[in-house]
């Protein structure tokens, strides 16, 4: 689920940042490649996994290259969402040792966090393996790199949440008070918005559950309820809407919260906490 | 060292990326601001930190409101830089509540991230505390977000290293091969750079520490040397040039490190892996 | 369900295409307002609505004015969505005469087309009143206007289908034959799009209407089917799913498209196909 | 008369409008394009018309498809200009499914809207016909499509007014009073513009015609004058200025406005009110 | 004929490039000024002019400082298109010093440049005074800057030329190849070009200056010719075309070009090759 | 040091402003390229240097033409820094008449421009040579333009001065003031600013001269002092520093103050008052 033209964009974006004024040091000793007519440096480089775990982003790395100079080739010997192994030489590149330079640092930044967010997804999945749960991220991504990180998130097995608030309805506690109740808001919201769109209701506590219930509410979110309070809304609930449970998932307690018998997990931190995937790109010579 | 003006396009890339076509459920519920003469709801709401840390980020905060809104009040309770303790209110904000929830998000994502930065970053400097040596960043930041990174890096007691491959030159294995040797690569940049900016050269055994100050290198880094031979690198410079060292560095071992005598330390990790703040924005009522 | 600094844009764009070197006949003769210190020519214009519809982009035709000149001031004598006879003033203006010169054709291109749409959505609406059945829109918008074309819509009585790819599921012809069959189409979005999105397929034959209904489909689209087999489609859903009709609806059949039981009715003329509302701004002196 | 660049621009940011987070249905399903090394589906379309009509923008629905995947082959079975029956195929589409069906929408949208906008100015041009008056269109087009409308309009066999503010003086009501007459309005505009650009004098009476030919207008445009006096302006004007007549001219009017010896006849709802061309594109396997 | 949506493109470009990173030396030592709520820094200064000259850009000056900080007052002690003496003060600002030290050199870098077109086509203005020709400029502007170069030339007593390939004809050499004569070149032109722009043929023989009068040119552009042959040509014109007289003008020649009845001389050099007019801005302290 | 995705950035925006609309004469007498079945003009054309220089620039007037079309054969036949004669042809080019058309005024622009740049520092390096002074330029640059500038200026045989306000420190006289002195205003600076940059600060007299030394300044400029107070100024630092003299250099001037023993001189007018070397596209034929 990406668009391209929106990758380009961000690439380009990166690129700018990390060179407002080119890359002096290589451009001095190296020389540039656009429109050089001169014999260049070429070189081949690998991309080395220093760590267990999920790919994401090998595509967008490829492309940076791409973007900076038409004649690279870019190998992909992994494809994301695969687990590798600590060693694995996921990509092969060569080109113009000066094109390798510059574009080294922005994908690796692209790659490895976009790794970085399909390793923890998919340990987060492995805790709930079996139990029927899916594993969603929220809105709580890096601004700029929503459509990356929730791509990033499918490629360790999660599914996503909204994308924004454009596409998805979510009324907590604020839409509710003015509203003046639960059936008055959703009832607002659904005289209007498309029809491909649900309705979810934020509750914290079980007395809102029923209302949301009532009100007509397509998905029920528990906010930061204890186990047992969310079991109870799930034999409340009986099957009529969809239940999220969120709130400060860990490791530790996703598998408990997926035995309440909740239909999916929302974790924030599968974005907004991200060890990156230790990756390097090591150039072999030529 | 922020440009505002850059700061503003971030906002606005952020905001448009979580809503393409408006908040749908805060627009249907509460109704829109814009324009309107309607009387609406206004709150009041309140960011509150929930872990210990280090404050970075609130006047970007304030620009999300801002830039929604004109006539939201934001007034800070907190300065970026200070270390703050769990429950402390930080910034309080008054405005139009459906101004509040839809910038409620891309707020936080930047202030949590940035605060994250920044305490991460307090850390490391605390490690090193009275050996002199300082803590700093790397380009190993997240595309399009790097001026803001860095300043978090800042914030949390850190210095910046370069902040892009215009600014700072660093002759690297590679250059060296296509130069031929660390003296003619040296000498190709002296020659052009602005004469306001430093050499740096990366090396990896203290035969190529001996050749760079040989040189003239401003700065030599030492690029995943051991602690002993360090030590070693930073008896043959004698201060002849600024010493970095540089290469998976932990909380574990960044002190042991700062003994050996070099001069700065610079660490991937400040934002490459960052664990965000938490902070919440709580409604209040009006 | 506007986002501003996206309406913003396109209004920049707007002015930018109509002015890429100034207003040259106002600038020479009325002279720039910007920084002058000179008095300055003012004047006073009314909105007036040359024939009987709805009104739909007022704010935005305000905002085109607002973007040129700080101080002018632009009263709302109507409101989004209401009704209005011909000869009404919707709006008043008062400003620098040359800020109304420039802004006046730009805000009417958009001001009568957001009308014409709401007008036409409206009509659509009226014919089908007491049925229960929603009017909707579809992708088919002008490039870069559909936020404000869907707004419009909204303003007109109609309800919006899908924003845009990303954000509802429409399973065609050609996605049915690359999965191989409805149920496996149906099995493959389900599992990784965000549970707050349905899903709806696309059928043209009453076999399968049964197929999407048995596959889980959410809502099936009734694609240019006569009004015998609209009947047969609804008794065979029987309220199992929502089922919207589609394909080049007119005025003239949209009443017994409704009389079917179909709960949506899909109209791309409410915007590809838009008269103008006739809708003119008239400079009364200062 | 089409900067490409420009067109890249529209489309682009259509292209994003319609899949801020890619196409949902279509990269679940069938899967995307870019990078993928898996063997993918591909497909043939046709762009059939399915009504009369003046084809235009055929090279624009062509680069919506190349920029989303650079391996389409789109082949043009017509030109635009040109006037083709109900049922014909006027192009050819062959590549990855999904490319097909992600630029699909938005290839119509601005294929239909401009073969729309020249089959309707060729109606108004066949009304006129023989009589040697020129129909032109306006400055009343959909904020950030001009260029592609008022080319359009060109292929319908219609001429362009100005392009914008920037390009032609049109001295209206307003800057005569600001001048204090249409003589000194004239001399001010007359000794700054470009010498290239000529001065055209809005009238609304026989007077205010025979002091812009008095003041030397270059072109007079008169506003919603009635037949007659539209003849006696022609008369009154003896050849030395060019006479435009506007003013919600109908396809009823127009013949007799052509026969009182106007040049130019501009008609507003070219552009301002469009009924797309009905056109479909239809995929018929690989 | 400024666009000023336009012209704060412009700045806000500038003050990227100026400070991708901020301002490093001002941040640390001064401050910022965004968002801080403590005591600043207050400075006036004032813009002092070091040569005799022609002010233009003061508005645009004044901009650069109103985009990075609101709160600064830009008093204008001159006008643009005034002539004045080495020493004068034209203007004076209060504000935060950061933001008078930030924009200075922006601003200056625009103003100087615009003061120094206007201060170059006074001179040209001067030498053809009473001979009631036009200096005009030509498209030979810096990319980017055109608007307010042409704006400038217009301070300085000069007219403009057509301001980009869209809004003015200029039939050349190879335009004549390839319609086969300048006849057809015109005719071809004739028929679709808006009404309101003429038609410009360009010469290089008195053979061509007939055929272009013969095919209705609206003006005559002689290109690179002599006295004499610039004198034939008016001769041969007779006044049924404008003629402007083009190719390397000088100071030195331009009275003379003036003196054999041109009506126009148009000048590369007005905005090619310009000497920046020395203004400074001096800190006066607060 | 070129960021070629900056450079297509100058490059589009150049193109846009000459052609909001197309080239309305190319476009109707030759016809547009893109997308055209047709066959088409094709022409060869070169470029001459009408006066000796230095050029820069030749491989961004090339990407001129190949961002308007993909098929133009663009070829070097000189070097960016080599100095020929006039009547060199420097480059050809064959490909669309139209192309070659549309492109030739901003490509022109450009190579004019920058190449006007590298002659004008040419001529500054070549008095002083042999002292083994190098000539700075500053930040006195066009907006926009400055990355293109600058590397003009290394064409030329120049060195950079720091690119932007964000990579290197130049303390003047208002930080001092702010800071309270010399010595507290780099200890500001030093403490936070990457350790790759170095520090200059302003002086306009010897005791500042002395002050700047104990402070630890990397770098003094002398601001505006005459040659014996320089001389004095190279005595005091006794090498400890690196000196740049600056303000108001002339051809005249320059050699004499590179006598004084400064390192560095630098000198605004290599971009503020430029004469665009004398360059033509000259079509051939085909």
């Amino acid at each position: 689920m990406l668009n391209w033209l929106i990758v380009d964009k961000i690439i380009k974006n990166a690129l700018e940042e990390d060179m407002p004024y080119g890359d002096i040091t290589t451009d001095l000793i190296i020389g540039s490649v656009h429109g050089s007519k001169n014999p260049v440096n070429n070189a081949r480089a690998e991309f080395i996994v220093k760590e267990d775990g999920v790919i994401a982003g090998l595509d967008v790395a490829a492309r940076v290259f791409e973007l900076l100079d038409g004649e690279v080739l870019f190998t992909r010997l992994a494809k994301d969402g695969s687990y590798v192994q600590k060693g694995t030489v996921i990509a092969e590149i060569t080109g113009h040792t000066a094109t390798l330079l510059k574009g080294e640092r922005t994908a690796l930044n692209i790659l490895q966090r976009m790794s970085g967010i399909a390793t923890k997804t998919r340990e987060f999945c492995k805790r709930v393996e079996g139990t029927g749960v899916q594993v969603a991220d929220t809105r709580k991504t890096t601004p700029g790199m929503r459509m990356l990180e929730k791509y990033a998130v499918r490629m360790g097995g999660g599914s996503n949440h909204r994308y924004s608030l454009s596409d998805g309805v979510l009324i907590k506690d604020n839409h509710i008070k003015a509203a003046g109740s639960i059936k008055e808001a959703v009832k607002r919201v659904r005289k209007s918005i498309p029809h491909t769109i649900k309705i979810e209701v934020e509750t914290e506590t079980l007395e809102q559950v029923k209302e949301a219930l009532e009100a007509g509410a397509d998905i029920i979110m528990l906010d930061n309820m204890d186990i047992e309070t969310m079991k109870k809304a799930v034999d409340i609930t009986g099957g009529k809407a969809v239940i999220e449970a969120s709130g400060n998932m860990s490791l530790e307690k996703v598998y408990d919260v997926a035995l309440t018998g909740v239909n999916i997990i929302s974790v924030g931190s599968l974005t907004h906490s991200v060890k990156a995937l230790d990756i390097s790109m090591k150039i072999k010579g030529n």
